[in-house]
């Protein structure tokens, strides 16, 4: 007789999804023995693993994963002077690896996130969810009551003008969190117990002209429609700031993403966030974010790109100048920003050059 | 020994929320009896039925429920000349009962909706879950990714501005229906055996500027706030167009809100439609809405209502003759729908005059 659980043994898994096109980023400074749990997901993927703090500490990582790893010292080779622009003792580090990676897509993770479940009970699949969510279009123009109207079981409901079904490019999926919500310091503060244990089964896009907290925990992108834009800034060791890297991002490449007719999702998957970050040391990180970003959203929320911007360099090059122009007032900070915005280009460009064929406008 | 199931039996129901405050408005054409399996939830409300098609029917209501109901004949008579403003054939005449309603909510169902249940198998009271929506804040000014803050177990995440968690006040609560999705026409020839079995476990706020197509069948919004916005348009019999009633309505009343601050939700509740309608009926119905809202969706998209418009009904008169400055072009019908729009605020404010204080400026 034939054992059932045998001949489900013997099926052959299908390729894993987009296996060669895409890299996972973790910013890490400990043993990455969280990946044990996901093994069964993103083991067929290649990793690039960005050490911070102390270069002379070895990471372990589990057998049979393919990885690359810099650390701090690796990335002052790679960049020289233009290190400067990538943050160190923060992981706003993980951006190094956005720039070093060749793939077309990036899947950023934090090592304290493990397998979240389902409310039947399964294992989510996080990447999975989020090539799903890349690979379909988003819908930023008008909003679709049913939710994501290219799921399976939904559609555009009456009253969708039908000449916006095909909807627009999708460059950013974000995912979200069991368990510990990712909350400011305050509200950690505030609510020392809360956990998030609501699975809502739904992607959504983010309309245009809406800026959102970009999370960069559980976060995937087309790293060749936005990722000049992925900059994490300046944050952790000698800075005022920390805990603002994700966010900053997040404005800066929703704003890009309207201006260019790219779409941003957030939604599924969730992943399970293990362990509360200290409150008070966060709190220490981000007070004065906690104020600056009182004005800092109303002026990207305001930015207006021009029309001759029309790569995310371009896009990037200007709104760095608004930043030095009207956010330097706010702090000094903004100004040694802007200037690493630029640096970051610069650095992204030289990394990945332009292809031959494109600089002299062939096709 | 004491009967567990008597015990329940003998605990004391709290008042209904807003008993006083809240009256369920139905268009039908047909005997209530879908009110039978509402009773538990809707019984002690007070209804307004808006008896559509022939008046000298009669309409059963199931007994033990309070109401008061208007045929054609009632809504001439009350209205005059201004009844020309009130669609006939057509659930497009709903809105007569907000505006002969004297209370601050309104809650509208259509007659074949029933009672849903949530994923562990509860029937869903879809009144008590508009109510919480209407009671509790917006927030259209940035997107919360863990959805409403406000909800318990959930909270703003980092990044969300401290500035804006107040949110705004809430005006319109819009409900989503399991089993058959509300499609178009096309939409449902093409996929007529699809069915909605995915319950969403999440209320959002609809952010500033982003314009979504509301449907009439499960609606609940604050009279006070918005009701005579809440205009469902000429429609049916004698006009060129059907079923674009609510998305008309959901247009302007969002312009609106977004012009005044106020906020405009969509989510929770489910409720159960039974009954998918005939796609060749409704193709003859909307197809001149399907190319005509092309231009329609633009047109509320650009809309900007002055600074000197503060209350709904300035908004509303301004935007009528927006309509019938830029719509007109489009077809005659809109040069009529303008002027049935001042009709309407005309009749809604004979209907429901400004109390002598306001008038008179006092407190």
């Amino acid at each position: 007789m034939v054992d059932p659980a045998n001949t489900v043994g013997l099926q052959v898994n299908p390729t894993p999804l987009l296996k060669d096109e895409l890299d996972i980023v973790i910013p890490t400074i400990r043993n990455l023995d969280f990946l044990e749990m996901w093994r069964p997901f993103l083991q067929p993927y290649h990793l690039i693993i960005v050490q911070d703090g102390d270069p002379t500490k070895k990471i372990h990582v589990p057998e049979g994963y393919d990885y690359e790893l810099y650390n701090r010292n690796d990335i002052n080779r790679i960049l020289g002077p233009k290190a400067s622009c990538i943050s160190f003792k923060d992981s706003a580090c993980r951006c190094f690896g956005y720039m070093v990676s060749k793939k077309k897509y990036i899947f950023t993770i934090d090592d304290d996130c493990f397998v979240a479940k389902d409310p039947s009970g399964k294992a989510v699949n996080a990447l999975e969810q989020h090539i799903k969510n890349l690979l379909c279009p988003s819908t930023p123009l008008f909003f679709n009551t049913l939710y994501d109207p290219y799921r399976e079981g939904a559609d555009f409901v009456r009253g969708y003008p039908f000449s916006l079904r095909e909807g627009v490019t999708t460059a950013v999926s974000h995912g979200l969190w069991l368990n510990i919500p990712d909350y400011d310091a305050p509200t950690q503060l505030v609510k020392p117990k809360e956990r998030n244990t609501r699975y809502v089964d739904a992607v959504m896009t983010i309309p245009k002209g809406t800026l959102f907290p970009m999370c960069g925990m559980n976060l995937a992108f087309d790293r060749d429609l936005i990722g000049p834009a992925m900059y994490f800034g300046l944050m952790g060791d000698g800075q005022p700031i920390g805990r603002y890297d994700d966010m900053w991002a997040g404005w800066c490449i929703k704003v890009i993403c309207d201006h260019l007719g790219l779409g941003v999702k957030t939604g599924l998957p969730y992943i399970y966030h293990s362990k509360a970050s200290n409150p008070f040391v966060n709190l220490k990180k981000e007070y004065k974010g906690i104020f600056w970003q009182e004005e800092i959203i109303p002026f990207f929320q305001n930015a207006k790109l021009s029309k001759e911007a029309t790569t995310v360099q371009q896009c990037y090059i200007e709104l760095s100048k608004m930043v030095k122009e009207k956010l330097s007032s706010l702090d000094p900070y903004f100004d040694k920003l802007a200037d690493a915005m630029v640096t970051w280009i610069e650095a992204w460009d030289e990394l990945n050059p332009p292809a031959a064929a494109a600089a002299n406008g062939k096709a």
